[in-house]
């Protein structure tokens, strides 16, 4: 391994250099997961102040944390892939890496002249993953991609939030992190593929794609219908009591997947009758009068404390758990155990959620690079190559 | 390939034998991107009924659209785990399988004899890949663990909603899908890895680990201030406008990154004077008045129709875009032209995201199997090795 390199733990994929083109946020989060895992990843920044996110907040410091969940354990190069003498260096990287990973808008790479089919006559062992918002085919190709215009076009947003309310973009960018996860899928099984044939691949993830691969339940509604399914807040579709709930103070989430369940609940809540009560017999019975049930729930759990009622119910058997907010949730000892808060270049953020045995998972992991942070280093190491392999040739 | 084997395209797991004990939605959702990338999928399914989902709804026919979505192209057998015949069945499977999928509570597997460090002794080579709710390890290993649970204590359904309203559950399951998403990302890795090594592993995905890796902007906020996020409705935390819209009739979405899409936006929404008002001349601005911003705006949109402002700012070179229920997103030329409304056993369903070349994407897939369908070939073909293994020991 070269001098220059971040210093990864040991991975699956410990070994192999992938050149990461990818900005803003859905690329950067799948090529994060391959230096969680172990691979060499260089990230190649253009002139200027290199990736936008690097001007986005929130900051601690001078650091943008944006920019930091998303680009740990890379290393950073400026090349401007314009000039002739930075795209020698970036296609003699491409001559000895095993994967490419670009999230331009479709057509920008062969505008520069780095098609998937040019680059693979050059290196033919090249994975070539392209992540972008709708895909590099159909109609909506060049249409603008961002997060919030494909969980509008998805559905997603429709089928999130309540019957009486609007419809709710999921507080996370969804769309970016769907797409960057499956690119991510994308690559590994054409590596392992690479393995039994020798041959790199083109791998066109599209957020939009991703995204409707996670519909599931309004997807099955409108098969089964034809027509959209209607937003149903934060119950169960098909179960009931499965919902959230206030307290005397803070909400939370009780599920009863079945009618012995619900029977302890209404013990546990002092309210025997309610199990034996016409209307909620079955779980099909609780599905058909869900409000009424839930109004009568409400009213008991309302009388007590949070703490007090996780305590009854888990004592009980009926499943109940806190709603936490992210605060909370970062520093519940699970996730401690876990390692899922973990310190990057003085940051906490999210760890990684691939645990393979045999590698480490350590708290402390190697933090995004300044910008060109390795640039130096990286032109000697691509630049002496080429002059092997012209000497060679 | 046995003659009992469903028909799975080529993908690059083509010739993997992967044993499915998952169930329910975050293990076969996870499996099922083996089967559409081509790996042989056999799925262990109890006496009785089967799989749980098979007696949820939405039904077509006597067909369980749950079941169907996350069991396309696999094979069933039923086999009685605690039974000692259905058991050497099993084993003979595991001698022979690439990967191992379970998603039972932590503890079911060690129960039945089952553990990773029992079958690794028998095929050292096996994936044996584990999802659950919150993990093998950690304080929380065997608390119930259901979607919403996981949505609840993970800080998604904190930061998901608007700001005047409750915390709100993604219409989706979240949970259940990332962490089957995170666990097909582990067995790739290490199928990968196995290649370079000749050895097995364990993978270790808790549905939570992934949610918490999907927080984002929540964990940045968190990060920076110390403080949980509070939610912001269907706006972006960083630009402005960046948000939904309504109209005359339907609710559009304009996302205007920097100063010159806004000033293109008022030119074209006949508003020139917001573009120079003092307190929308920066994005910073905009963000410190977005309420102000987001009432001028929506005054002039709910004018005319959503078809007319998509035409007026697309012209106008503003990103705009429907927000799509999922009927009309299921039937988008974009969904259809990227094979992601696909047909399996009879049934439309969502597609495979991961496009690679090489392999065909069909538009029909083979469907999911009816229980035990496999059932007397799967017996036939792992009770004659095994008597072939006894001959050769």
């Amino acid at each position: 391994m070269p001098a220059t390199s971040v210093k990864n733990p040991a991975g699956p994929f410990t070994g192999l250099l992938v050149i990461d083109l990818t900005h803003v946020l859905n690329g950067p989060f799948g090529t994060t997961i391959l230096s969680d895992l172990g691979a060499r990843v260089v990230k190649i920044e253009p002139p200027g102040h290199g990736d936008d996110t690097r001007t986005y907040g929130p900051f601690v410091g001078d650091q943008s944390l944006y920019f930091s969940f998303v680009n740990r354990g890379k290393e950073s190069v400026v090349l401007n892939l314009k000039d002739p003498a930075d795209r020698d260096i970036f296609l003699n990287m491409v001559r000895q890496a095993d994967v490419l990973a670009e999230n331009f808008r479709p057509g920008t790479m062969q505008h520069l002249g780095f098609s998937y089919e040019e680059l693979a006559e050059i290196n033919p062992r090249l994975i070539y993953a392209s992540s972008s918002g709708f895909g590099q085919t159909g109609p909506l190709a060049h249409f603008a991609a961002y997060d919030t215009i494909i969980q509008a076009m998805s559905g997603i947003m429709d089928e999130t939030g309540f019957a009486d309310g609007p419809p709710t973009r999921v507080g996370t960018s969804l769309a970016d992190l769907c797409g960057g996860t499956f690119m991510f899928c994308g690559i590994a099984s054409a590596l392992y593929a690479r393995e039994k044939t020798g041959k790199g691949a083109h791998v066109d993830v599209a957020m939009f794609d991703a995204t409707l691969a996670f519909l599931e339940h309004g997807f099955m509604s409108y098969v089964a219908t034809g027509a959209a399914p209607t937003r149903i807040g934060n119950r169960h579709p098909f179960m009931a009591p499965f919902d959230v709930f206030e307290t005397g103070d803070k909400h939370i989430v009780i599920c009863c997947g079945n009618d012995h369940l619900f029977a302890q609940l209404c013990n546990a809540l002092g309210l025997p009758g309610l199990a034996t009560d016409a209307r909620f017999l079955t779980n099909s019975d609780r599905i058909a009068h869900q409000a009424a049930l839930k109004d009568a729930l409400q009213s008991a759990l309302k009388a007590h404390l949070s703490e007090y009622w996780q305590s009854v119910l888990h004592e009980a058997g009926v499943p109940v758990a806190p709603l936490l907010n992210v605060a909370e949730a970062a520093q519940l000892p699970q996730t401690l155990a876990r390692n899922m808060l973990i310190e990057a270049g003085g940051v906490q953020m999210p760890g990684n959620p691939v645990k393979i045995s045999g590698y480490d998972d350590p708290k402390v992991r190697v933090g995004a690079p300044s910008l060109n942070q390795h640039g130096d280093a990286l032109r000697r190491e691509f630049a002496a190559h080429a002059q092997a392999a012209n000497v060679s040739a």
